[in-house]
């Protein structure tokens, strides 16, 4: 029998944002038409699914327009004869969300050639009391693959489990973990308790192979740190089974998968497909990543994205020019407008190739520290119909310091994601009123509240409060007495104690720190400029029997392994120290391309 | 070759208002659970199709958690192996408003075994600068076939073509004409105007029957008068070659077809499926319709729906009831308390069949003229777990007249459809502020005011007023020179009058009454009482040839026959007064029953 291909092709990208300035005449397509060049991409290099790392739409609850045009857009490239040719082995009703309890391409229905996977944002997140986000409407028409979805309820911290997605094709084996967007500050402290992030992984079977010959994917929609920061995540609080994780929601381009240290995974950060904010990191060139896997090596190839509106970003002291007066307004405008003008020519320049190129978004960040401002719509009349963003080129600062570190400039008025900034703004506002609840934990309300403003979900208090009393009853029915000799439930006597006990820890310092004691790391392999190294080889694949050559055959419909006993697991790193040792990192540090070196081109 | 089953099986339903008070813990679910029960009684009974009549939606923009629900039941209802054995034979892109341009059955990558065709409602109607509906989120995910939608934009009258879905299911050709909500009073006033509705016929061709041998049914949804109000459409203005009329909109179930005297067509008007409003006529037994159309002859059966929540309704005149003593309160309570108990009884008895019937909704409406009210949410408390609606139960009036007609009650403060009362309001407001506006007619901003209001549309008075410039711009330079000798387009000269010449007619008086001097009526075949006769059949089949019998075989995908040149203008009705001679009357007044006779049984 011959041997079938096994390499699994999977085009990813990111924070699509469909319907993002709808109402703009100039860029209210700009999303859709980038969205339908990704689908396309799709297509062209016949990859296996698209898998997508949330915030595919703008809103939780997009116009009619949004839905419609999105919908158009996944029924012509999805929608066809085209064979799958990759099985989803793992019980999908556990790591599916949707009442037809399976992958979207097995409904014998549907004819559907280019599955879709995606996991939700912070902006298409599920909410209300069925806990229920645009991505769900898609599911249900079965246009996409809808997991990572958790519900996490008002409970104190919060559990949750997360069930991969475990993908064969031929002899390749993926497990694929997703986790939508949770509140930051919510998901840090969970990965900082035990066993409140519990990591599926798949059993030892006759026809599976074992944990370590999966090669594990984990998609996530968070803001990123890597440092000790409580409204992000950080890297290190990753398992270090992961062998590549995606990293959505950061909409700056890092995509050329980056090793980290001592963790054994590598992590690609694949940017926004669209700038919603005209800030310095959304100015480089949007990418897709094509992700070849065959056993457990990868080759990433980027893709650019032709379709992106492109983005001319500068920053000008004022002080620091030659040519500017400070006492003449004439030569701040003049300045300026030479700045504008050159980046528009910049702009024309790259699109030169491309035929009809969109105008350009324009933005400079001028410091005018004591000198005066401008009016920056005033300013922009003169580019009606040169650029795209007239009304807003310029963005005034008054900071007085010239030479900010980056972390200071991300400090600045501008963020790239504007729901960042309001979320922690509302949550600094709480805690700089010193406001100490005795009855509902602030995280809570401030979720709640997050929920009923952002989401117009008016039922958010409501269910807050509900569940967050039926939880608190329950919990001093119940755990209490183990807690205490006392077997009186501490409810009964004092709901009001009980209460407290449920708060959580308020300050991070109190947290567990990241297990930073590795062990056994093989950072050898120094030939990492050498593009045909063995270092993207972590561990063998696992040995394939001749007679399952057939196993990754074309689907046919109606077949369907549903086994929830592949589930084990994981243990909490804290119980199993030696987990760690057993992992080598993935490659050498170096540039990306010298993790995959035996790779037949 | 054997005759294929000719006959053409319909499910009618309408206004399924989904969504509908799906916040109400108790009620949340009602919508969803009858809709349900319709595909289910689609799916028993065989329908060829299932047929609405706009309103499936409660909301222009329902929530996600509607929108799931609504499309998890489609899909379960609708995507099946079941063959469909009925033909669309039009020009599918001008009648069916999607972008794919064909009927969803057709489309190769879905299995649809159960065609839905509908139209919108007032509620689910298309707004934005992309008149967009829910039903075309449905559309474009393949779920509905979405027609009879129109875009008049914001010019004066406005001129509608309709084109009508062709059908043929062996010797049977149904013309299917739809219309989705336009406000009344402009439709109203588009049926006075000539050339403003343009209705599209068949044309004679080898292979399909002259426009005389189609069955042509019309689905429209607008308030319905049998006189002249200009709030509301009359039936005597719809045209005379049609043969069944479905009148959506209006909630009260007089689904049995009535014959239109002299009009040559009956009208079915299903009513809601769904009591929005506690008056008394939603409070009849709700049901759907089953269609059976074979040639030119058509045989209804109504179903009545087992999962509508029951609904008692009471009117109470205090004055005139012995057990009240108007200076006793007391005696109010009891006389009311004891209402409430004999229509829970009475609900109770109903549907003691039934295994767990819903909670009840109880209405009293209590004429208290000159008596001392009840606070109604007090008097419900003792009935929290008996009624669905604790909170409502007595509505009071202080109308003093007791004896009223029925066309008085319907001008009290409970109207059928809410929104009918508050677009009647503002119309009202404006008219009764005596503005006569110069620029824009009121109509237009009324629309727009609407569109701002109700659908939360920011553009509405954006795209009113700049649409209206345009095409008094457009109209002064075209056609303003034919109507005088002055060849300066008025618009240069005196923008202001010409826009007053683009304003409507403003009293109805000055409109053309319909055609009312009907010839060639025949009545005759009095044998009304009897069942089987001949009154229903009121032109001969087409002659079909032995050689077309197998035309009504199974759809197979891909077969698609568009052609545009299928259709003819229909003449305006005063442009060719003969063809009304040419039309007899369905039946002899008398039951529905009587209206199809040599129906095999």
């Amino acid at each position: 029998m011959k041997n079938m291909d096994s390499t699994l092709r999977i085009l990813v990208a990111t924070d699509c944002h469909l319907g993002y300035l709808e109402k703009d005449e100039m860029r209210g397509f700009d999303s859709f038409d980038t969205f339908e060049e990704i689908c396309s991409l799709a297509e062209k290099n016949k990859v296996d699914f698209l898998l997508l790392g949330g915030d595919l739409f703008h809103e939780n609850k997009p116009s009619n327009s949004t839905l419609v045009k999105t919908i158009e857009i996944l029924r012509r490239y999805c929608m066809n004869d085209r064979p799958v040719h990759f099985q989803v082995v793992s019980d999908q009703v556990a790591s599916l969300q949707n009442r037809f309890g399976q992958v979207n391409y097995e409904d014998p229905n549907y004819n559907i050639g280019l599955p879709v996977f995606t996991i939700h944002g912070n902006y298409d997140d599920p909410t209300g009391v069925d806990n229920l986000s645009t991505n769900d409407i898609l599911s249900a028409g079965n246009f996409v693959n809808y997991f990572g979805k958790t519900d996490l309820g008002c409970t104190g911290v919060g559990k949750v489990t997360i069930h991969p997605v475990l993908i064969r094709k031929g002899e390749t084996h993926v497990a694929l973990y997703g986790l939508g967007n949770i509140r930051d500050e919510r998901l840090n402290r969970m990965l900082h308790e035990p066993h409140a992030v519990n990591w599926m992984r798949p059993e030892i079977q006759d026809e599976t192979p074992a944990s370590d010959d999966w090669f594990n994917i984990f998609v996530l929609h968070q803001k990123r740190t890597k440092g000790s920061s409580t409204d992000a995540v950080s890297e290190l609080l990753l398992p270090r089974f992961l062998d590549l994780v995606i990293w959505g929601h950061e909409h700056e381009c890092l995509i050329d998968p980056q090793e980290v240290p001592r963790m054994g995974f590598h992590i690609t950060q694949p940017g926004s497909t669209i700038s919603t904010s005209l800030a310095n990191a959304e100015a480089k060139t949007k990418h897709v990543l094509l992700l070849e896997i065959k056993g457990m090596e990868y080759r990433p190839t980027k893709i650019p994205l032709q379709s992106v509106r492109p983005f001319e970003y500068a920053e000008v002291v004022l002080e620091d020019e030659v040519d500017v007066d400070p006492g003449d307004e004439t030569t701040i405008h003049m300045h300026l407008h030479k700045v504008v003008s050159n980046l528009i020519e910049k702009s024309r320049e790259k699109s030169a190739r491309g035929s009809e190129p969109k105008l350009p978004l324009v933005r400079i960040k001028v410091d005018c520290n004591g000198l005066s401002t401008i009016n920056s719509k005033q300013f922009g009349q003169k580019y009606l119909g040169k650029v795209a963003n007239p009304q807003d080129i310029l963005l005034f600062t008054r900071s007085g310091r010239r030479h900010q570190t980056t972390q200071e400039r991300c400090n600045n008025s501008e963020e790239l994601c504007p729901s960042d900034l309001n979320q922690h703004t509302v949550e600094a506002h709480i805690a700089k009123s010193n406001l100490e609840m005795q009855i509902l934990p602030v995280d809570d309300l401030n979720s709640a509240l997050n929920d009923f403003v952002k989401d117009d979900d008016k039922m958010a208090f409501h269910s807050c409060l509900h569940e967050k009393i039926e939880e608190a009853r329950n919990k001093s029915l119940t755990t209490a007495p183990e807690d205490s000799t006392d077997k009186e439930p501490a409810w009964e006597k004092d709901p009001l104690s009980a209460f407290e006990q449920l708060k959580w820890p308020t300050t991070t310092g109190e947290q567990e720190a990241p297990d930073s004691d590795e062990e056994g790391i093989d950072s050898s392999d120094p030939e990492e400029s050498d593009g045909s190294q063995q270092a993207g080889r972590k561990r063998r694949a696992a040995p394939c029997g001749g007679g399952r050559g057939g196993g990754g055959s074309v689907v046919s419909a109606g077949r369907r392994k549903t086994d929830l006993g592949l589930f084990q697991r994981v243990p909490a790193k804290d119980e199993d120290p030696d987990s760690a040792k057993k992992r080598r990192a993935p490659a050498a540090k170096g540039r990306y391309g010298a993790v995959i070196r035996r790779w037949p081109e």
